[in-house]
């Protein structure tokens, strides 16, 4: 049986014990599948693997139909960012416990990914963010994220932010910081700060204040059309962060504006895949009770 | 100057003090424009107000191009829902503290009315809720919400209640209840139970749990495109209501199914209206520190 | 070897699988040990166990100085609040999961009765709430409480409840309802309705609004020397329940004064038991991350 | 009249406007009272005020039997923690929002310390945190808080935290950080991350963990007879702070070992002065609904 892809590129987290084996093993089943092999650059020095050709994660946009990525969540999250903008779409496999996106169990990966080659597969996009910091007229910084962008200051100080949202005035926040996540991210940093859980099929913006001063400052859900601008109005060492990678030494007066990106993370689940399923998992839904006073019986 | 609009219907909130002058003086405000006036029957009968057209709800939707509402959020919710199917506008004047959605202050009310009735407003549309209670293969009621359908244990217990979405399974929901709230309700109960505020321009439908048994059962916003059904699966004299209209006694196995409403509510706001505005004058955000701690100064 | 206790009460759960097989092993174990073993009325009933005395829980309390409770923490909730007052000390078996006060499980029986009886146990005192429900001149409820007292309104519709401590006014909530919690009660309902954890030692009382409409209306911890009286300023079918057992149909002006009860539950549980130990393997944090989001790998 | 007090201190905030000749007024009221007057140095330097003993904190707590404090309560919050371990009682007189532990409001300042200083007043102690920072065998840092130690990283990270209590492991907490806050406290940071207040007469210390990355790791109330010890256990740039005065450059394993403070704060606040009626205040319960969403009305 042939493949639905003609060209997929690996990608592993870097210094995981027994990548490389893996990867070759996956890396066979692709031939035998008559699809192409590259390995990203990063992946390959980390690795030692040889024998495929070695690519840019550029290269990976330009000529690949399919990334295969072999990590946690934040493996996934680094490289998905990057191809979203080719329309590369990706398989996520992971070594440990599963993700929230990287949902392909090690030891089912030969099985599932043969289904998924032939074409047995849901496809689901997710939105992300992008955004840039401006300063006076420059533009200091440009950046994307997937899960989420973070204002805060970087000492053990409050920071205020004054918020507007398509030039309308939402509120000065004084809290630890400001969260503006994507629904992907809404299970993430957010959700420790007290997000709500938001469906990737919601066309929504989570702004999530972090431990503000004013109890009525909650999380709000915003429409993904507007522009979101945060701009610092007082604290010491704000800074900010797209996808926890970080951009120190903001200045009062610096504006980070946001909005949901053009290009959107294509990912491929194994046929079966639902939302709540993940939820449910890593959630621990399915267990019993969480917590079971002394009249749980 | 005339008006943009023909026919206006009054509305008026039941038993309040000095109500019947204030909507004879909207009345004249009206007829002096050459818009046509009618009372709705409830408040022609409650106010006294002799010398215009009574007019049922349903009347008031097939005939009307205009309700004037006067009264708090309530009163408007009363009557929004039953005119939204017709598409007839509302404009809210509220006697007391303004509301969310009935923003014109009494002492305001004839400089606003006018520049209203001259096109100078703002249109806004809030969706609206719609469902039904379904027993075995039979459908014991159906119901519109503006804010919100609450599902819960009449008794002091805990009801479980199986959400799905569109057939696919949520979760199995241990707690005081559960919240199904559109934008509009996001400001109400939902947010005494822990939810987000959601933006009318976001498609989505707010999920919450009542004090749920699980500590990770948090509060999901869903895109409003699909179904949401809620099975009773136990729990004592479980009830449903749609903006707290009760429907007592459901049994184990009854399903409650929800979407999103084809008709939508049609506000009119005076001009400069913006929904943020509204949010930091209810919940206090334009004040200073609602809680300042020792470090505070 | 010979025991520290000289006549044990056994109780367990009703209709539960298995358990007369199990309390008559532990009969057993502690005939061996000398002890001499009663059964309470309610077990010996649904148990169908003969050949011991029959007790009810007052007799179990005057003539017992130890009793073994066979269930959940539901059943040591019943017979604790009970045994209370005479001192008695419980030691809880658990069949299924283990409770946050039933800690034995039913494989590990024999050999942890057989040290606890030789004296190698640690003592716990868990403070009870215990109070009266007052109309007009009348005291028409007492009761006691091990978890908590909860007075809400009984059907879909907020209660207004205006508090005071030792006759000082603290606020009038309106919400769902109030929960006054011992520390034993702080890991039940009060946490799902957003209480903090309260450490058994603190000299405490927890007073938890439910989905209160003032979002500043937060937990209060008290000093439990004092009085807490709850008076019911309005709402619809308004009741209370000391532990979950409902006296309804409480009126408009009805006071419910609360208290810490001079009487403690006496717990015995196995060398090396500790508190913290439970929390964690009740809250599951001795698990991975609960939820770990895309940044997490 | 003559005054129960013999030597008094003022201190003031730095650079407040109108703070000399308000800090005067209260010089001349004590001295007609017959109260020997003293500034605090710093005060004097900043306001310029000459006349009068100038003393450093430790004279007056050496030679003073009062001090009255003008400002904020973080002027408050510095003085009187290093007052209490002599004893010396504080007056708290605030210039402009009350505080919740400065509650004399200038306007009435003459009248309300005329009745104090006649022995007028309700006394209140509160408890205060000490504690530690040690690496390795050798302690790098003491200090006092009147609100809280607060352990959190520095940058965009999250932090490991190995807490015990009296020797017994509570959990590891995988979070922005953790704050222990005494009662006095619990209104301030600790409300902003989720924590519950905690009334000055309860003997409790209050652990909360700031957006912590498991759901279930909820605000914690411990007995304030323990010692709590928070080790480093990873996370970039961590630090610590008392009462907001940061020590930065903490490094893995560091330990922090906190208690409750043998010295007391001594509050003076005027009669009639209750805890609840400053909760009602700061806190806004005396207002109408905070949210009332569009069914309030």
């Amino acid at each position: 049986m042939s493949s639905r892809f003609r060209h997929a590129a690996l990608v592993g987290k870097y210094q995981a014990q027994g990548m490389r084996p893996l990867l070759e093993d996956i890396a066979h089943l692709l031939e035998r599948r008559g699809v192409e092999v590259s390995i990203e650059a990063a992946t390959a020095i980390n690795t030692g693997i040889t024998g495929y050709p070695v690519l840019s994660p550029d290269e990976v946009g330009a000529s690949c139909d399919l990334a295969i990525v072999v990590g946690g969540d934040g493996t996934m999250l680094g490289i998905a960012r990057h191809l979203a903008r080719f329309g590369v779409p990706v398989i996520g496999v992971n070594q440990g416990r599963l993700g929230f996106i990287t949902d392909i169990p090690v030891d089912q990966v030969q099985q599932v990914l043969r289904a998924m080659l032939a074409g047995d597969y849901e496809e689901e996009f997710r939105a992300m963010l992008e955004g840039e910091v401006v300063r006076g007229d420059e533009r200091i910084y440009s950046g994307f994220a997937m899960n989420d962008v973070v204002v805060r200051s970087g000492a053990n100080a409050m920071v205020e932010l004054s918020v507007a949202v398509d030039g309308q005035f939402v509120a000065n926040f004084r809290a630890d910081g400001l969260i503006l996540a994507s629904p992907t991210g809404s299970t993430a940093y957010s959700l420790s700060a007290g997000g709500p859980l938001l469906h990737p099929g919601v066309a929504g913006l989570l702004l999530v204040p972090i431990a503000p001063h004013m109890l009525s400052n909650r999380p709000i859900v915003l429409p993904d059309s507007g522009e979101v601008s945060i701009k610092i109005v007082a604290g010491r060492e704000p800074s900010v962060n797209f996808d926890m990678q970080s951009l120190a030494s903001l200045l009062h007066g610096d504006t980070i504006r946001l909005r949901r990106s053009a290009h959107r993370v294509r990912f491929l689940h194994p046929r079966g895949w639902n939302y709540y399923a993940t939820l449910r998992r890593k959630l621990h839904w399915n267990e019993g009770a969480v917590h079971e006073g002394p009249s749980g019986g």
